[in-house]
């Protein structure tokens, strides 16, 4: 049972991870940290916090978990603001879609990684941001991946571990850098290739009647190109290595794909889409 | 009213336009023609067609309507066939993805285009394929386009415009070329990048592991390749000038995306993020 969370950062994840551990009971009291006043009370009127500060160096004082919720681009800053504050009993953890960045990032605030700095990535949302669209059911069934260093607090990690699992998701330990190099397969590339799409098309001079005649299927696909500016260009900052060699894969394959549509090479085609349509009617089962 | 309709090819497409057709009350009697034994009658047993046949030449005898709904490749010899036993005074349309590469396969199969085929493009579909996935309301407030040609009877073009509002269907009428280019950039190019993403994906060495964190957004992102790829194998095919030069303009900016990762170039992350979430947002509200 948590007595006092302060969450750094009230948008969809931090929100909806306040709400499902307090639907939960495992957590009494929440302080809320953020930038953006109107956030603030959104969290405050739909029950996701129950104080909202403008600072953090005092919002974490007395708190015994602490959730950096922020873009993965803050975490050295807010770390260094708030490692004075911080008591070395609280636990630390994190909810960013790159690990690397984020242990290195707290490794240069803290001067060293604490021991009871929990790295954590929730594999959940949707394409909205903010308080307001945050819910206590997003984590449920979902995974959540821990990547602890070799030396952090094995307390402080079944805590965290616990804390998810009161949420209703699935909890996986595995090294922070295999963490990247699968999301940047699964998430990070398709959010690329979705804005690169969405963006390719906007700037065609007749893009509104292109889009007026998108069914469906393009909505479905380009759904994540909804998603916050601002966390992704921090994602494509901090795990630039992985994404880049995914993206450079994706590109050679299509390439690949672009000399059979040239060539006019039906097997060749028919190979491709035969595959992919076998592994993702199997992965469907999967999820 | 269609007192008799022939629909070749009894797929989802087929399928929800006789069965949208039935529940309007346009349609009294539909012969369905299909290869595949355990389809037709999945349509029999479902109401989708009152009588099946492997013989589509016995099938357009008498019909009033004709309905081309198979992969756009069948389209020059399934014409050869029927051309014929076709009534003269009998509409035929199709529902095929291509526009140009059909009405040229039907002017090579009739020697020129009858004055009464009326080609069209129900915008609308499902990654499921087959009879039993068909249903009446596919189509409701879908766009259709109708790419009829100079000569084409305009009497025809008002009846199969009129089928199509009787399914609940927008109904737009344009230049085939035009809508081979919009349909290349809404709906064939994105059905390449997701194909090609799952497919190289796939074939990675832990490809079982990758997949496993994959999350509701790569869902999203990769319903299309459970599509039908022989389908999908003819529309390359068959739509190729104006596919590549989509795919072609995809990968450029692609490129342009993948030096600003490289670069670290958090501006121009941002401007294209940016971008592509204010259209894809306009577009949902337009949707």
């Amino acid at each position: 049972m948590i007595e006092r969370l302060c969450l750094i950062g009230v948008g969809l994840i931090g929100g909806s991870l306040a709400l499902a551990l307090k639907a939960a009971d495992a957590c009494h009291y929440v302080v809320g940290v953020g930038r953006n006043p109107d956030n603030l009370d959104d969290a405050l009127r739909l029950g996701i916090i129950d104080a909202a500060s403008h600072d953090a160096v005092a919002a974490v004082k007395d708190a015994d978990l602490v959730v950096l919720a922020v873009p993965v681009g803050m975490t050295e800053s807010v770390c260094r603001s708030i490692a004075p504050a911080l008591d070395p009993n609280a636990i630390l953890t994190d909810v960013g879609s790159v690990k690397g960045s984020v242990i290195e990032q707290v490794t240069k605030a803290f001067g060293a990684v604490p021991p009871r700095f929990v790295p954590g990535h929730p594999i959940a949302g949707t394409e909205k941001s903010g308080a307001r669209h945050a819910f206590a059911s997003l984590f449920a069934e979902r995974n959540v991946i821990l990547t602890p260093l070799m030396h952090t607090d094995p307390d402080a990690v079944e805590t965290v571990q616990r804390l998810w699992l009161a949420c209703g998701a699935v909890v996986e330990t595995m090294d922070y850098a295999k963490h990247d190099r699968i999301l940047a397969a699964t998430s990070h590339l398709p959010h690329m290739l979705a804005f690169g799409l969405v963006d390719s098309l906007a700037r065609l001079q007749d893009s509104d009647e292109i889009f007026r005649f998108a069914a469906g299927g393009f909505r479905d696909f380009t759904r994540i190109a909804s998603s916050d500016p601002t966390m992704w260009r921090d994602i494509c900052l901090h795990n630039r290595d992985a994404l880049l060699q995914a993206l450079t894969r994706y590109e050679d394959d299509l390439a690949r794909l672009h000399d059979a549509i040239e060539r006019g090479d039906a097997e060749v085609l028919s190979e491709i889409f035969t595959r992919a349509k076998s592994a993702r009617d199997q992965l469907v089962v999967d999820l």
